[in-house]
């Protein structure tokens, strides 16, 4: 019999394959005294061996599949295994205490943690986590206990987890991971988004009944749905192969659309561009139509590793996306960390609400080093391709003013020092912050472009935490209060010739995408895998409709009104 | 030598007396063999009796200076120091042990403690915190060590502490405390609000020298500069002295102001409403000149004490309030709990922003047998005077619908069986988050008035928690947003003949009042103290004028050309 499991759909499309249990395995350690303490030091250092060995190839893998900047945790944990007093200590104690291999580990360990755990450095602190780690692998294979490693995955598997962290999901072979489920997030947590770049399907949020399911297990996600099948029927098997077939149909109904412009039905001409979050993507997204890339993250160069990025190693990043975009538009965003986004070595404050708090251009107008550093990188590797530049989360013109200030400080710098920087470089912001959006008309006088970031804005607007399920109902991308501030935001850009992007969430929505047009947005920044589909969605769409749309929908009173009007008009016009 | 600290001016005024440490002492238990247990155990059965008859005269001096709701605290205390068990284990460990009092206390209450901890039960998990607090003060006596206990001031202090609690303010007896100094909190704080409703002088936020301070030191707290004054030498004493002559002089300026109307030189009309915490203050604020309650906050009600306030406990509380402001109106808010303010036994969960999380009108629809117990008890008590009942974080016009709804309901439940209830109470929210503000027209004509709570609209609009230090730049009450979301509010609440109050800190400014009469706003609510100032200065101001002001603030830039703006233009006009 197959068991069914409800959660939400955190991103479309059928997935087929066994289930892969990412769970820690319980490893217990008992005291035993043992004759032989030299034969026991033999089998201590097999171990070491061995971890180390199985540590350099995921790193490789980690490197192949997801880039340098994320391998780096593993060089952390080699060099534990390489650590001469680390290696003693234990060896010492097996020897002197003629105990077994495990439990000197054990003991070793957890009084380093312990020592570390109690540091004021906050980078020793850290390193207790990757001893903690190190400490696990290594117990597995003394146990002889099976380990999860989402980077030593080479079948196809579905994820079973509690929940994915985003150093998982920084190991997540796309290759062989076909779709997951998790017990934990929401439609917009961090993995989630992930699953949605990686086009893989993922069920987040299953309250009841994961647990139930056994490694190896044959599941289905049901990426429309938000369904998990266990164990299917043979006939579900095929029904869902069925539709899985009819999927890759329509996918490939938009394949004619990959070199075409994004235009609606009565000539209104946008722009498809990609959110990414490693120069690996950059050019795989012109694959997927990407007229250009609308975001690039780039805290994601920051995080995963022990130390900032060098200059260097920022300039190469840079330019690497902007040779791969062969001369299309890039936005990069400059740091956005804090909130959500914990980057250790950053020494992050503890926050009672960090959505609320030090984050982004806040953090970096506060670390001016940091941030010239990233902008030198940014100036040099402006003359490599078609470079634009943002702010995150700016709230008040002020801080807008101080950040052009250092970019202008860096720019003269570099100049006078016989540097070549393209010298007409779009400055652009992001509207995250719901009193930005109301004084739009006060910043478009000193930007190039706004890019509305409608996670953050929706959440503000409606002073709902987007990762919180007691107040999910809150989180409304629909409600009219976030199209009016949309519209402002686009009013005031155009009143100064100034154009307007999209890179939350709703810019791949089909609800809100009309409504969107019809307010003049002129770019719609998403992940790359619903470019195509958008494309054939607009080309579909009449502006001259949707503006009249639009003004409905900014004098109704709720959400539901809003989507309830959305659907029943597209059934009309479409 | 005076030393001289700074930090930040959280409520205004002059304090001169001897510091009181508010520190906790270092109690340092060793274990010690004893030869005589039978005295030890009447040793600690003595500490028992003194630490019981101390606690009897706090909760005695609690309940009298702040009421019954927040002196509960000190019953759960006692209940230990009556529990056999409790007291049994400890005297059978001297006895079996042969130890001192204090290592038996000390290692049973840890005992008991981790048990506690440990406990899935919340309401268990809370008494840790209970319990600890008995030892500290057993242990205090055992050793005779100075504790510090605001309840017991029976002299002029200023209070010099790390930072103060809920719990701290609830027992500042104002009498005695003429001020305090603490290293945390900012302006906006729970304790500098306590401050400035008790109208005693407060300065938060020293970052440096507050530890040299010692116990009994004179000191000066100068809260118009934000300035504390260690050991001040008696020419800085007198001279302080004289201005505190001076500032009373001005307030007794004020005194004819009590009865009479608050109107603009121009003859424009307003009302000036106290914010009040807690019944006692019900009819005291009569005499500062309120002309109303415009804020009943009754989470007061609901926090220090182990259980939910009965229906009659609720309504014998709205009535005594309703009954003494003889006539005059009351608003009274439903229950906001979450954000900065917990309740324990309310069990809510932890959350990664609770700012943004399950709090206020979201709590109390998800809970609705206790919201209508509290609505069944205002609707009770609305027949003894002028009853106005608000919804706090109201975001959705359906959570609006859903509230009146319930009242509804309640209301023809108590009709049904015979209960008065005043037929024509006033029904009104508050516009805390910004989508409600940019909503407000469509909320306009589903309630009879908006308040507008400025703390929380003010760190939703910028994304700034208001509590966090280092976003403290970004909480500006004069941001030009903040000015354009009260003129959506009151231009819709006008557009239906619906008026508009503010309760927020701003309702107290002298930059903001000038711009917020321009902008319409009929009531401004405050704690009682600002009252007579705030007229007196009303009086001196044009509302035409002032409608001038408020449209040119519309169109700036930052919170510091909108400061200096109105200061500029006050100079010319007052």
């Amino acid at each position: 019999m197959s068991t069914l499991l409800s959660g939400v759909a955190a991103s479309a499309g059928i997935a087929i394959a066994k289930a892969y249990r990412l769970d820690e395995p319980i490893l217990f350690v008992e005291r035993r005294t043992i004759e032989n303490s030299d034969a026991e030091i033999v089998r201590f250092q097999e171990m070491i061996h061995k971890s180390r060995a199985e540590l350099k190839m995921i790193r490789a893998k980690a490197e192949q599949h997801i880039g340098d900047n994320h391998a780096a945790i593993f060089d952390a944990h080699l060099l534990i295994l390489e650590d001469p007093e680390f290696l003693l200590s234990i060896q010492h104690k097996i020897q002197t205490e003629q105990i077994n291999a495990e439990f000197a580990l054990q003991e070793t360990v957890d009084m380093f943690m312990m020592m570390f755990e109690q540091n004021d450095n906050l980078l020793i602190r850290e390193r207790a986590i990757d001893l903690y780690d190190v400490k696990t692998r290594l117990l597995a294979h003394l146990l002889g206990a099976h380990l999860p490693n989402l980077s030593l995955i080479a079948e196809d598997v579905i994820i079973i987890a509690n929940d994915l962290t985003p150093s998982d999901t920084a190991r997540l072979n796309p290759l062989y991971v076909k779709g997951f489920a998790t017990e934990r997030g929401a439609s917009s947590s961090h993995s989630a988004i992930i699953a949605r770049s990686l086009n893989i399907p993922a069920i987040v949020g299953v309250k009841e009944g994961l647990a139930s399911i056994n490694h190896g297990d044959m599941v289905i996600i049901d990426g429309f749905r938000g369904q998990v099948h266990i164990n299917p029927t043979s006939d579900l098997v095929k029904r869902y192969e069925s539709e899985q077939i009819a999927e890759q149909a329509i996918t490939s109904k938009w394949d004619h659309f990959v070199h075409q412009p994004t235009v609606t039905k009565d000539g209104h001409q946008v722009t498809l561009a990609a959110n990414i979050v490693s120069e690996k993507e950059g050019s795989s997204v012109l694959f997927n139509g990407a007229e250009g890339v609308g975001l690039f993250r780039t805290e994601f160069l920051f995080m995963g590793r022990n130390e900032l990025p060098s200059e260097e190693k920022q300039f190469q990043t840079y330019k690497s996306i902007l040779v791969g975009m062969q001369g299309k538009p890039v936005v990069i965003r400059t740091l956005d960390v804090g909130g959500d986004k914990d980057v250790p070595h950053l020494h992050l404050p503890y926050e009672s609400n960090p959505f609320l708090g030090y984050r982004a251009i806040r953090y970096s107008l506060k670390e001016p080093v940091q941030f010239e550093t990233q902008l030198r990188a940014l100036l040099r590797a402006s003359v490599f391709g078609h470079l634009k530049i943002m702010f995150p989360m700016v709230t008040t013109l002020t801080e807008l003013r101080t950040a052009k200030m250092l970019l202008n400080k860096v720019k003269q710098e570099l100049l006078n020092a016989g540097t070549q920087v393209n010298e007409n470089i779009e400055i652009g912001m992001m509207v995250e912050v719901p009193a930005t959006a109301i004084m739009a008309d006060v910043f478009a006088k000193e930007v190039d472009f706004f890019s509305i970031g409608t996670n953050d804005l929706i959440q503000y607007t409606m002073a709902a935490d987007r990762l919180n399920e007691r107040v999910a109902y809150l989180y409304q991308p629909y409600n009219p209060a976030i199209f009016r501030l949309i519209k402002m935001v686009s009013d005031a850009a155009h009143n100064q010739g100034k154009w307007v992007g999209l890179c939350g969430e709703m810019a791949a929505d089909s609800i809100a995408i009309p409504i969107l047009l019809g307010l003049g947005v002129e770019e719609f920044s998403m992940n790359a895998a619903s470019i195509l589909q958008v494309r054939s969605y607009i080309h579909q769409l009449s502006q001259t409709e949707m503006r009249k749309l639009a003004e409905a929908v900014l004098h109704m009173e709720t959400a539901e009104d809003v989507q309830q009007f959305i659907q029943q008009a597209l059934n009309d016009v479409c």
